[in-house]
């Protein structure tokens, strides 16, 4: 594929200056003060899209960030690429833990260093100019169409709906997505499941008002004390999650499956050193890649209330807060987790404190059979680029809005991702590895052609 | 006493005016930044003590924030009285919940609203102006000298260290501060018993970096997760608190003291009112006074970790922090609870874990006996004052330094406050009742007199 070697070559500084336009757009989606961030961001996506040669390439408004949808269709007789990117990004608090501010990328040691540089900035981006190779290269197999939309951190709100209103718009054969990562850059591998997710804001409320703590402690439900009680009883000894009929819907997988799995390289004391821990931690009788591949989890990801500031300050606080979320395998419907965790929540407060649940988003996980044609044709793309055949993972993250485009578009997702464990998405210096970038670049012209030859 | 009403009456207005210049002052002793604003404190008061008649006023140095100590010997054979009262005040936020900014006093409802508005600028002034009264009235009976310290909200660190300093300079015969609560406006108290206490900041750290909850939720632990099992395991369901020893020292008092005790009047209903809250809670088989007069308590004042923004950031925290306090009863030692606590927190740490527990401050408790003549003086002043001879109460407050006086100075102190419940102290919308203002003015030359004149 010399072709594709040869304009890498001569544009890859290019490449990387475009995508440093975008990664200096502070586009956070769960900060509204941000949102007008989102139509530059916008922009920038439609103006890329036409650049690479799209016939047209238009912004949506939603009810709330905009999507940004292309196309190129060189022939109704052939197959239809859909491409799905997010343009939107993870706050970046903690700022002090970065080494260089979020959104002034910057190439240190052979990565780009940004808020985006991965997720999904870099691998959305990866899309953009293997369009733009096919196009300008004459050998571009397939139409194309791009929908990049601007709120998947915050569980795409409104996605779903753009998808059901525009059904005729992005009828096509197959979804092509990087939002996910590989095993190892020697060790390419393709995501063939995603888990779900539910997602909650709690507010434990004590007294109407903050009280000191010698005159009331010991005498009136502190809401700390009572959160941190309530939290606690959530999970069991062997690491359950309590809520009554939470696993109802959990299929647990066969033993035959479960070898399958472990045949992913793991090495646990490498896993242990690069998290800096000493032990892991997780439900019973399950390994570490089976608790984040097919087992469902409950993290609290945020928590606060009372004197927080420097020093001693003797206070019980009127409120307390957490963010709670639960990471949900493909079967557990997350509308009816959502219930669940509400009603035991509030079942297990007691009548000292007032509490309230909120629910915050959701999203259904997703399976992709490995027989898939397209599936096979992602295979055989890896295969050119990294000389192995991927292996297939099921990830512990979740991309909500992957179960629904087979829910609202009946359309399969390939998960081709080219992101590493050490990229820190979500994180302080998140980064991108540019050989990873260029690979993607390289990799995904090859899905098109061995698509399009099925 | 028809001076002490015509000096009121002809001057109440400027004592007002001289407290609200006190009061704009940010003494924030827990908050570095506020430092320069110690000073100008400090000077406040040595001119407000030299004003009022004093011999001499100075402002000393110490490691931490300055001392303002003044005095007026009349007559060396006569006994001293010390006043003891601090110029610092607690943090403001959540400032949100201020009607009135806390450093902006103004007159509201009969009531003087600001941070420091009673605890402690606006007591310890009810002093600087009895001290002035009765110099202007040649009504002074005793020697007076003044102590007032800028660090006592963060637990008086340096004022201890200073005493032995100054152990000549600070001979007296009784201390005297204004530092507690009546029971009501119709139900004078004075508090006879001082809660201990002891206070830490712990730092719960699982991975070396913050993980994404998708990627790793389920098999590596949760800082935040941990620090809530940790935190309930404190307290047993029964509310007493599960750190071995914890209770060696407690001295459990007798039937005949509890039933004293139950006489200070207690509506279970009108509390819950007051708080908004439909049940109390605490250690069975103890009554809500018991529970904060004569029992230890376990409060978490703080905590925070992970994503506290604005919607949804699914996340896995590296650390979780919380501050620890538990009041303790007269018979505890707080450096020994402070290593118990430690001790025990570590040790149900789990491996999955870094734990690490700091010590921020710790003060003995205190007890008054009712048979000192000290005591008596003050019982018949406010018997002039409010008509009613007043109750005898324990409290569930600290105010460390008061123990500190009786081991370093040997004297002991009378714990003459005209705080109400309502004040709101350490919290948003502190006040104080102008009639509780003006009574302790009317009332602190009632103790001089009947003190001399024992």
């Amino acid at each position: 594929m010399e072709h594709i070697e040869k304009y890498i070559e001569e544009n890859k500084e290019r490449f990387l200056e475009e995508l440093f336009g975008l990664l200096r757009i502070p586009s956070i989606s769960s900060q509204t003060a941000n949102k007008p961030d989102m139509y530059v961001a916008a922009e920038y996506w439609k103006q890329l899209l036409l650049n690479a040669g799209a016939d047209k390439a238009e912004i949506f408004e939603t009810e709330g960030n905009p999507v940004v949808y292309g196309e190129k269709i060189i022939d109704p007789s052939k197959p239809t690429v859909l491409i799905y990117g997010h343009m939107d990004v993870m706050p970046v608090d903690p700022l002090n833990l970065w080494t260089s501010p979020p959104f002034e990328p910057e190439i240190r040691d052979g990565k780009i260093w940004a808020r985006g540089a991965e997720d999904n900035k870099g691998q959305s981006f990866m899309h953009a100019k293997a369009f733009e190779l096919m196009v300008r290269t004459n050998t571009l197999p397939c139409n194309v169409k791009f929908m990049v939309e601007g709120e998947e951190e915050v569980g795409s709100p409104n996605l779903g709906l753009w998808c059901e209103q525009h059904r005729e718009l992005l009828k096509a054969d197959i979804i092509l997505v990087s939002d996910t990562s590989m095993i190892a850059p020697d060790m390419p591998s393709i995501t063939t499941g995603l888990r779900g997710l539910a997602y909650w804001q709690v507010e434990v409320t004590g007294a109407s008002r903050d009280l000191h703590s010698g005159l009331f402690g010991g005498a009136v439900a502190n809401p700390i004390n009572v959160l941190a009680k309530m939290i606690a009883q959530m999970t069991d000894e062997q690491g359950k999650i309590t809520i009554p009929g939470f696993y109802d819907d959990v299929i647990e997988i066969s033993s035959e499956e479960r070898e399958l799995l472990a045949q992913a390289p793991f090495n646990l004391d490498n896993y242990k050193k690069s998290l800096d821990i000493d032990e892991v931690a997780g439900e019973e009788g399950y390994t570490t890649t089976e608790r984040t591949g097919i087992r469902p989890s409950f993290d609290v990801c945020g928590i606060w209330g009372g004197y927080m500031g420097e020093g001693a300050k003797t206070v019980m606080p009127s409120k307390a807060f957490a963010k709670i979320s639960c990471r949900l395998v493909p079967n557990q419907k997350h509308e009816q987790i959502a219930i669940l965790f509400k009603e035991h929540f509030e079942s297990i407060a007691p009548k000292t404190v007032k509490v309230e649940v909120t629910s915050l988003h959701g999203g259904q996980g997703y399976g992709c059979p490995i027989d898939l044609p397209a599936y096979r044709a992602a295979e055989k793309a890896y295969f050119d680029t990294y000389g192995k055949r991927p292996v297939p993972v099921r990830s512990g993250g979740s991309i909500p809005i992957i179960s629904t485009f087979e829910q609202v578009l009946s359309i399969k997702s390939i998960l081709m991702g080219f992101g590493l464990e050490s990229d820190a998405i979500h994180s302080p210096n998140e980064n991108f590895a540019l050989e990873q970038f260029y690979n993607g670049i390289r990799t995904i012209p090859l899905f098109y052609k061995y698509f399009a030859e099925i």
